[in-house]
């Protein structure tokens, strides 16, 4: 399809672009209304918000720009066999992002409601589904040993599995925007699950599926040279922000790679801190909890580190299954809970917010905000090895076979 | 492809869903700062702008979801001649059209340069243009009579050919774009040249030409039906604001189903309009004489009327060449140039500023604003009207047959 050398000047290139064309739209940004206020600083500087439209537009002229000379040798040579199928789902995916980032951007700008966000990615991933419909329809999967006497070594789910990649892609753009909130973060995670997708693609290009990683390489590369050059610029202390807009950027990115790479089993092995950050969240994101609208950790000015964010709430206003998981939370010591009584006044009940950023800080104690970036990314680092180490014996384990 | 009914069907729908979304939204474009205020109306109140966002996610949300229905026989009876070649035009399109309306509503957030103006139309046209060169490439064109003693009857512009087909996108996107300042001007411009369109396409239908007429036939009739929605609350007095989003998406609209439908030169017939209008406004377009932000028609608070606007600068502030085409502009009655001159101080000129709108307001005196949109909009009827009648004998006079 194209060679690696390619790819990665192109990485490169499309890098250094977008690390000299950010700065230069920082008026254009604040003047737009697109800024946020870093809550951990005291400066109470505008910092221009959203800023992964431009890293993602960058990414998108680039990726166009590489089409006619990833078939150039169809072109060229007049090669009878120009490969239409493979050429369909690279436009399809290209599709999907640019729509997920023109939806993304659309948040930022609007800040649109909760149903939307939802609703959006799915949309978003509407075109991906039609092509694998249309082109593809390969629904089956491998049924684990345990279970092949009653099902069968097969089972065709259909419908099912197009509500499984809707799904992916919901999950993966929300999962990133939620484990969000402190300097490097959402753009941190991302790079670290584009590195692993990379290394599992290339680990993998000798094998059958040869083409399906070739595919994934296609982008992943280039998303990892706009990637670093934002982060660069969002890393502690942030110039930009990246918004939503990067976020669900993101998310899509991956869920295309790995729903067209067939591989989407495996990119959820590398989303394990978004996965464990989101179960944590549940109760606050369900409402079975109170949530306030920032979750992000608490700043000490005086001190210059960061802290777990409280809330704190009249005992009535929490539901009896809230109290109850507080409760076993508290008792699994993965929440710090405090009632305060108050004679005369209703008791008050405290929590920390019900993000591994926060769960980090009840155990570390205050902390830098850079340190936190830098403890949560290596623990990135930490699940996507453990992901390579358990991801072939896992397979074998509950397949009988390594499936690639 | 599909039935006329479907399609019929599903722009009823799109359009009444579009029709009730658009109120919804108003909140949130106001706090989003994403509003205008009316100059040519006294009240001063806030209009929510860029709502050409919003019909541009539901036509393409629309869009998306009727793939699988188009293709339905394909894939139910498992014909083997699944269109390859044809899907890939319609995802292309597809891209195109989504990457201008990223564009757009960036331009409309970001305000972005007018050198944007012009890189991001071509930018958002690559898919296209690469998916033409990657399964298509016929540059070639045929040649008019009276030259092919030198040229012979056809001629391979290769490059030059995606030149011509960037420079369209450009052109038409930009083409509404300048055309605007009156309630209902731009949505109303773009529903009659889309009906012009459809009208084409239709007669066109039992021609050689077929698949291209329902291909471009698949994206106009759902975007008649967004685009009258979003009318009925642009019309005079405007509710919403469409915004450089609807512009730019109508134009890459137009321009994608007319390049991928083989009539690119027939879509230029409906925009007779938007060329004299292009024409009339180079001088300031290009700077040769000076140019105000806005040139749109000056409001008489007193009368509710709008008359044309006009530019006031001190003679030595205008260019030789600028004089010239004022002279000449002049000498043809299709500009209104006075110099005032003041003793001791510099003389003053001043003409109307050139858009067809202030031409039309320097022929008819003061007019109710209203009124100046429905006789542009006529005169646009009226050119399409031209159009068809000169396309044929015009076709078979240059080349002696009917091209369609």
């Amino acid at each position: 399809m194209f060679s690696l050398e390619f790819l990665t000047g192109v990485s490169v290139a499309a890098g250094t672009l977008t690390y000299h064309v950010i700065p230069k739209f920082r008026d254009m940004f604040l003047k737009a209304n697109l800024f946020g206020i870093d809550l951990n600083k005291s400066s109470g500087e505008k910092v221009p918000e959203a800023t992964g439209v431009i890293t993602g537009c960058i990414f998108l002229m680039v990726t166009f720009l590489m089409i006619p000379f990833t078939y150039s040798d169809y072109l060229l040579q007049d090669k009878p066999e120009f490969p239409h199928q493979e050429f369909v789902h690279l436009i399809s995916a290209l599709l999907s992002i640019t729509c997920m980032l023109l939806l993304g951007f659309a948040d930022d700008v609007l800040d649109l409601r909760w149903r939307h966000k939802l609703l959006l990615p799915s949309m978003a991933s509407l075109p991906l589904l039609m092509v694998y419909f249309v082109s593809n329809n390969r629904t089956e999967i491998v049924v684990p040993l345990l279970l092949r006497g009653v099902l069968g070594s097969s089972v065709h789910l259909g419908f099912l599995y197009y509500v499984y990649m809707g799904l992916l892609s919901v999950f993966a753009t929300n999962a990133i925007n939620i484990l969000a909130g402190i300097n490097g973060l959402e753009v941190g995670q991302s790079l670290v699950i584009a590195v692993s997708v990379l290394i599992f693609n290339l680990t993998s290009l000798s094998g059958l599926s040869r083409s399906y990683h070739e595919f994934s390489l296609y982008f992943i590369i280039p998303y990892i040279g706009t990637t670093s050059a934002l982060l660069l610029h969002n890393w502690y202390p942030s110039k930009v922000f990246p918004g939503d807009t990067f976020c669900y950027f993101s998310g899509m990115t991956f869920a295309v790679v790995s729903i067209l790479g067939h591989f989407s089993k495996t990119l959820l092995l590398f989303f394990i801190p978004q996965i464990l950050n989101f179960l944590y969240s549940l109760p606050q994101l369900f409402h079975l909890l109170p949530c306030p609208r920032h979750r992000l950790p608490k700043y000490i000015k005086e001190e210059d580190k960061v802290m777990m964010s409280m809330t704190k709430v009249p005992e009535k206003q929490i539901k009896k299954i809230g109290k109850l998981i507080l409760k076993v939370l508290s008792g699994l010591g993965l929440v710090e809970l405090s009632v305060v009584a108050s004679p005369g006044a209703e008791n008050l009940v405290e929590f920390n917010n019900l993000t591994i950023i926060n769960l980090l800080l009840k155990f570390s104690g205050p902390t830098h905000e850079k340190n936190v970036t830098l403890v949560l990314l290596l623990f990135q680092v930490f699940c996507s090895l453990v992901a390579f180490m358990v991801r072939y014996p896992l397979a074998y384990l509950l397949f009988g076979e390594i499936v690639v």
